[in-house]
C-alpha cells in the first residue's frame, strides 16, 4: 500500500464507511480484515466457531470477532468471504443481521450464480472476485498484502447500484488491487479458460500414468519426473473441494472449455500422427508466441 | 561434486580416460567440458563454427578447442553433446576421427533411435540420457553444476560392453547425476509420458485461448491469467524445435500416451456433463495422491 496515495485522512474514509463487516476469518476474508484493520477501519469479524474466533482474536485479525450475526449491524460495508457453497446458501441469522442500507460484496471465484442468489436477497449486492490466493487455509492462513497487484474483478448488473459499485471499488483500491468490472457471465467463461479448465487438463495428465499397466515404465516416469511434469501438474494435483466447487458452480462454462481444448488437442495429434512436421513447428510457435501474450501484463 | 568422494588421484582417475572428447558444446556440452575440466581431465571440445570455437576458448570451456574432428583422434571417452537429429546424422568426417577403442556416448532425450543408428556406426557406444537443463542455449550457457542431482539415464543393449557402460557411468557419477539404466523402448515410453506428453497437452491448452471468438472474454482471460495458467503452460510454450524434434523421434510412444490421456481427460468430462460431484471429488483427490507420489523422491 503506498500510504502517499491513501493517508488515513483523505479520500477513502470519506467513501468507505467507518464499520466494516467481514464474514469469514479464512486466507481472503482474514487478508482484508487485517489490512483494512492496519488502515484504521474499525473491523467486525464473523466467525462460525467459538474456536477459531478465539485463535482470530490472537491474531489480531479485527477490532471485534464473534459468531453473533449481530456484531454486523453498524457495518456499512459488509464482505461475504465464505467458500463458495456457503455464499450460496447464506443462513437466514446472517441476512438479517444486515442493515438494509448496507453495500455487500462477496469473494466468490465464480459470480453468475452468485449474482443470481443475492438480487434477491438485498438490494445493495454486488458480487467480486479478488484473484488472489495461495495454499493457506483458514483463520491462520490472512496476511496482510494478500491483494497488491492482484486483479479485482467486479460483477455489476445493468441496474446497479453507483454507490455502492463506488465503495467496493475503493475497498479494492485501499487493498492495493487492480480494479475491473465485466458482466458475470463473461467473468465465468474467462475464468473457464484460464483458470478451471487448467486443473481439469493437469489432473487428467496425473491419472494419464495411472493407465500405464508396465510396471518398468511407470517406476522409470516417476524417477525421471521433474520440474516440467511437476509445472504442468500442480493444479491438478491442488485441493479436491476446491476443483469440484469450480466444476459445480461454472459447469457450462467449463464444459464448453473442454470442448475448445479437445479440437486444439485433436489438432495437434492428428498433426503428429500425419508426420506434418513443418505445420506442428508452426503450432508449437503460435503457442509460444500466445503463451508470452497472455503472461505480458 | 564431494571432493572428499572423488579426489584427484582415485578411482574415477584409473577409470575415465585422460583424454575425453565433447562434440558441441552447448548448454549440456559446455556443462560437461567445464565440470571434467575442473575435475583435472583433458577436454577435447569439437564445435562447427570458427566464431563458436573463439567465444568457447574465450570461456574457457575445455583445454582444446577446435573445428576440426580430428582433435578427437586420442580420446577414450566421447561424448555426442548435438541436438537430437545431428546425433541422428553424423557426419563421416566425425565418425572417422573417433578411435575404435574409444568409448562413445550421447545425450539425445530420445534413445531407441539413437542406438538403432550407433550400433552400425562404433561398436563402443551406448546411449545416454542426462535429464537436466535450463531454458538457456548456445556456447554462453554451458555451467558447472547441471547435472548434480539429476537422473542420467543410460540404454545399454543386451551385447553390451561392460567395460563401456562402466566408463559412462563414472562419467555421470563424477558430474554428481544419478545413475540409471534401462532399456532404449522403456526409456522412450516413460519420455512419453512424463515429459513429451506435457508439452503438447500444454500447447493444446493455450492454443485453445485462441478458439475463443468473443472478444470480452478473450481480454478478461488475458487480464486474469495468473500463476495457475503460467505454470499449466510453460512447457507447451517453449522451445517450437525441441517439441518438434521429440514429435519426430518419438512418435509411437507419444501417440499412446496421447490415448491414455484422451481416455483420463474423457472421463473427468463425462464425470461433469454427468454432475457426479462425489466421483469427481474422488477423481481430484486420486490425482492429488497421485501427483504427491510422483513428486517425491
Amino acid at each position: 500500500m503506498n500510504k502517499k496515495l491513501f493517508p488515513k485522512d483523505m479520500k477513502q474514509h470519506k467513501i468507505l464507511p467507518e464499520f466494516i463487516g467481514v464474514v469469514g476469518l479464512g486466507l481472503i476474508g482474514g487478508s482484508i480484515s487485517l489490512e483494512l484493520k492496519s488502515l484504521g477501519f474499525q473491523v467486525k469479524g464473523l466467525v462460525h466457531k467459538a474456536s477459531t474466533a478465539k485463535r482470530a482474536k490472537e491474531r489480531g485479525l479485527a477490532q471485534e470477532i464473534s459468531t453473533d450475526p449481530r456484531i454486523l449491524k453498524k457495518c456499512g460495508l459488509i464482505i461475504i468471504a465464505l467458500p463458495l457453497e456457503k455464499i450460496l446458501e447464506p443462513s437466514h441469522e446472517l441476512i438479517s443481521a444486515f442493515s438494509k442500507d448496507a453495500v455487500v460484496t462477496d469473494v466468490g471465484s465464480v459470480k453468475a450464480p452468485v449474482v443470481k442468489i443475492w438480487r434477491e436477497i438485498h438490494s445493495r449486492f454486488i458480487g467480486s472476485h479478488p484473484m488472489a490466493g495461495n495454499n493457506k487455509i483458514g483463520v491462520e492462513a490472512g496476511q496482510i498484502g494478500l491483494f497488491r497487484n492482484r486483479p479485482w474483478v467486479s460483477t455489476p448488473e445493468n441496474d446497479f447500484d453507483q454507490e455502492a459499485l463506488g465503495i467496493i471499488q475503493q475497498l479494492a483500491i485501499s487493498l492495493g488491487a487492480t480494479w475491473l468490472t465485466t458482466d458475470a457471465k463473461i467473468h465465468d467463461e474467462a475464468v473457464a479458460l484460464i483458470s478451471h479448465l487448467p486443473v481439469f487438463i493437469s489432473a487428467a495428465l496425473i491419472n494419464t500414468i495411472n493407465s500405464e499397466k508396465d510396471i518398468s515404465i511407470k517406476k522409470l516416469a516417476k524417477e525421471l519426473a521433474s520440474s516440467g511434469f511437476s509445472d504442468t501438474s500442480r493444479v491438478g494435483g491442488g485441493n479436491p473441494e476446491l476443483g469440484t466447487a469450480m466444476a459445480v458452480n461454472n459447469t457450462k462454462a467449463i464444459l464448453k472449455a473442454f470442448n475448445y481444448y479437445r479440437a486444439s488437442l485433436d489438432k495437434l495429434e492428428e498433426i503428429i500422427l500425419n508426420n506434418q512436421w513443418l505445420l506442428l513447428k508452426e503450432e508449437l510457435e503460435k503457442s509460444q508466441i500466445t503463451r508470452s501474450d497472455l503472461m505480458e501484463k
